[in-house]
């Protein structure tokens, strides 16, 4: 079969690789399409996610779906044919975290397309790809399989959400309008959010944002005033998302938060120490929160596309053949022209 | 009647004082004895804390207990010569905090002894008082004015506890062996705490800790590896009250706890930005919460003394007289010799 | 003025009463539109609620909204001519429920339309109301005074559903499709419920809530088997809503809940012992969570009606005037016919 | 090896049986000190436990400890040698309640010592039983056996306190002062309850939860006038724990408990229908909780047994040899006499 291949930044290639050997409970999909992630393109740019590096050659990819084309032998809800969106991770079940229903910070999890271990953990941009029938989501409708490929993304923004406690009725602001922050957008215009404004430096993603339902959006490449008067004039925002992995849009979030508000933090920050308000979260006693990856909601992802009751469709502003790979990471890099890239294979 | 007065750093006087006028819902209290607290050793020390500089003079104290001498003519429940724990915050009862049950957090909060608003709220060192009867908690017994000035710092231990969850059987860590910080072990210890571990730069209040209960206790005036070992050794803490408002303090702290723990932040942290490894937070998932003072844990305060449930007595290292008020505050700031010092009047 | 006042069981006469006085923090009200509810239903056909006897003659009425006509001197925020839809409500702010956060457990509430006190506290079927500024939310478009009449029973609902937890990704189930069932059903969908199942015992208004959303309802007169099948079908409700106010279907819901579910009660029991599977409740620890009234969400269901993120124009199925008020409550008795009956005066 | 077999009610026999073999996970535990719960007491005296009916000779007993003697061959943590307290329970950690972190509600439980499968999960009473090496929590001290067997009992009490919430300065009641509502009372204590009353029909167990720390007791034979009368004074109770089985006793708590508080059903109720005021659950917004077994609290139970955090050594009132089995389940039915009896082995 062959796979894109990332040797190092900026060295993607199309190779040949034999297939994985099928495990008894395993099943291979024949994959159909893949979105590129912010990590994918840390890797693809800079050879390297904060402290995980490129050791050997790594197939990227944790957001795809595909069709079921041979089943292991204890497989059992599966069968050749079926559309799948597949759950990049598989945890170990036996920690303390999984114990405690706390799945996504297994201390033994396999996560597909990541160089946090050695040898990497291979991801699914390629033909096929081996994985266990409990990553596998059948989708029985006509869902395109671009769509299916947010399955996983859409997974991280329903997590984070939860995270921020019960929407209903709250006052949501999303800071940073990339993929992640858009899908938070929506996850919690679905949890009940009262109202809805998001921040982003550029104006594009902003458009993008009023288009699927922000009631307000900033752009805070000049400053936060905009934004701190919109929150006073509310009472200030009961739940803020930070999606944008800058530190300073974490300070924006917890200046436009009220006393006793909460702040997740779903982007990725810059490793080590990064500066921040951090009185003020005793002061006004803000609760901030991460979210990592996701937990047990895989599943209501795959029916909210199914269901269209989360329509991903505008999120989706470019598609690339395999054969073009270096050319959608390099698509995916711009935030002017694109939200959510996708890889047919 | 006298009353300390802070004019400006290291300036405080004892001074000729007018009585207050006493209102219908009011009682004054004859004050016996008041703690120091960290908050009032930087007024009298740098003549401000954080943002609050003291622009006329003040009189400090919001640690404090005395006899009630005379009631006002909407009184009910209490009478002269009881003996009372007072708490210094009078919360408005109407603004959207108060309403849902966080009177902490209340936008127009009255705070004894403090310079956040203009004209500045006088606070309880003086030989009288005048506040609310709903500020007064009666003490039955024979309890020392000594220990009843402790109810309001035990207060914010509690709530600080409160603010950890739910700690039975938990594994705690408190950063900053201080009189706040040993207040929040022995807190945590009430709620049930398994397992007790306490920190600090110096060696004295590390073995008061461990005299009143800690099981480990680490100075961490050389570095964290001790205490990282022993976070690993027992799958890391479940939850850290952070109580010596130093960032380094916050930061082994967010490295010595679990994926999915609690920091709370309960020390008074520099203002503006500190650096904080905020990106773990993200990626393994922390709560990081603020505790700011104390909600509607005052009467179990005051009930905890009463009962000597917690025995504060071992904090009370120093007991000075009105007269000698400027020498109580340079002791205070002797954390090798004192943990709380008290003041009579 | 006129207005409805009830003397005894099915005795409703309209009758000159004179204006209430306006104090400095009230306003009087055009009433413009009422809705009948469950308990008004009671005090006409039984002249009583539960333990609520109708003693002396009482305007009943605790849905409804109106024009602001007058307003008193201490009014800030709103001023003649306003739309306003009228929170029943007035809560001491003072009692311990009160200071929690949880201001419809109020000791000491004041709720129009309710015999729960003597003297009565009248409602608000009448020409004029008294009312205190707090409990007027404007409303500044055109909504049509008979959906603003929502805002009370919608309160009911969104309380209702925030007690039973985040719905976001929840299979839930309502049992009992009156209009509570049905607005519970719409604040479960708009809170994210993932699957939405209602039953009742007549058919008329399953068709309704199959239009406005359901995935499917269960008409229960001839037993349980097909909506206990749904459950294990889909492993179980996660959170099942109890609107009838029937004790078998609040024990149909402890069966069609899944181990660990999430049972609330909203509807109105009989008064004293009824039969419950109780065993089940400690067997499959499940939570059985009453909801009373509501809390601080009437804004949030003042704002729903605005902006028509919930859309209660299907449940408005009938409108009399003042002059026919008795006809409106046979009306809204027939439950084959309506599901909301509301009066314009 | 020899066992207590139980063939049906009140045939208790002392046989041999074969040793069972051992598998690579599993140890040989040379059983030391059993203790006889309620469920114990049922198969004895009536051969069934609710509807879980003795259809073949059962080995009883899920509440015990012992030492290691032999270990299979893919074992780590233990060696010979080594004294374990043994939890019955072996979850499957895959089914929906496993992985949400609510392993007492496995849909596939093995439970020691239960009838609730066929063939029947036989228990502890024997000289020797084979268990997963997961089961078995090593004691490194001098505890004796018989108070190493309270870890059982003592989780499902440490597990009811937490589904009674964060008990830090709660005003509690338990109902019932059998063995569990007195190890509910200690769990409670440590939790921080701030008053601790207790109910039951008899005076001996009253007494001796007085002499454990009980605040207040109530014998309630003759009515509960007392016992509401003592709620109304304190403002109702926060959190009740139901652990008598016994529905007067539900509804008495339900009567006691403060608007929005708390009532936590720990004790077996009958199967079917009770009689439940169900009604005062929706108009005073109680919780009413179950609570099954226990989940990941085991090693904690250990851990306060091994440092006498909690002090069972009270509720230890009958030590039988296996020889006189028979006689210490009549002794352990009469609670005029025992709390807790254990049978030696």
């Amino acid at each position: 079969m062959r796979a894109c291949v990332l040797h190092s930044a900026k060295d993607l290639r199309i190779e040949e690789r034999p297939e994985a050997p099928l495990a008894a409970h395993e099943v291979r999909v024949r994959v159909r399409a893949g979105g590129i992630c912010g990590s994918d393109l840390h890797y693809f740019f800079h050879g390297r996610v904060g402290d995980f590096v490129i050791r050997e050659p790594l197939v990227p990819g944790h957001e795809f779906a595909g069709e079921v084309t041979e089943i292991g032998t204890g497989v059992t809800r599966l069968r050749p044919g079926q559309r799948v969106c597949v759950n990049p991770a598989r945890n170990c079940g036996t920690c303390p975290r999984c114990r405690e229903g706390r799945p996504n910070l297994c201390e033994n999890v396999f996560f597909m397309g990541s160089a946090s271990k050695f040898p990497h953990m291979h991801g699914g941009f390629a033909e096929f790809t081996t994985v266990a029938e409990s990553q596998c989501f059948a989708v029985s409708g006509e869902l395109p399989f671009e769509e299916m490929a947010f399955a996983e993304p859409l997974s991280v923004a329903l997590h984070a959400a939860l995270r921020g406690g019960n929407l209903m009725g709250r006052k949501v602001l999303v800071t940073g309008a990339g993929p992640i922050g858009q899908l938070v957008m929506l996850a919690a215009r679905r949890g009940g959010a009262a109202h809805l404004a998001i921040t982003d430096m550029i104006n594009q993603p902003l458009q993008a944002a009023r288009n699927m339902g922000a009631d307000e959006s900033f752009n805070v490449s000049g400053g936060t005033e905009a934004l701190l008067e919109a929150s006073r004039r509310i009472g200030g925002f009961d739940v803020v998302f930070e999606a944008s992995g800058a530190s300073p849009a974490l300070n924006a979030g917890l200046l436009a938060v009220r006393a006793g508000g909460i702040v997740v933090q779903v982007g990725s920050l810059p490793g080590g120490e990064t500066p921040v308000m951090a009185n003020r979260i005793m002061a006004r006693e803000i609760d901030l929160r991460g979210a990592f990856r996701f937990g047990e909601v895989f599943g209501d992802a795959v029916a909210c596309l199914e269901k269209r009751l989360i329509d991903v469709r505008p999120l989706l502003t470019g598609t690339y053949t395999m054969d073009t790979a270096s050319q959608a990471f390099a698509a995916a890099q711009d935030r002017t022209r694109n939200l959510k890239v996708v890889i047919t294979f």
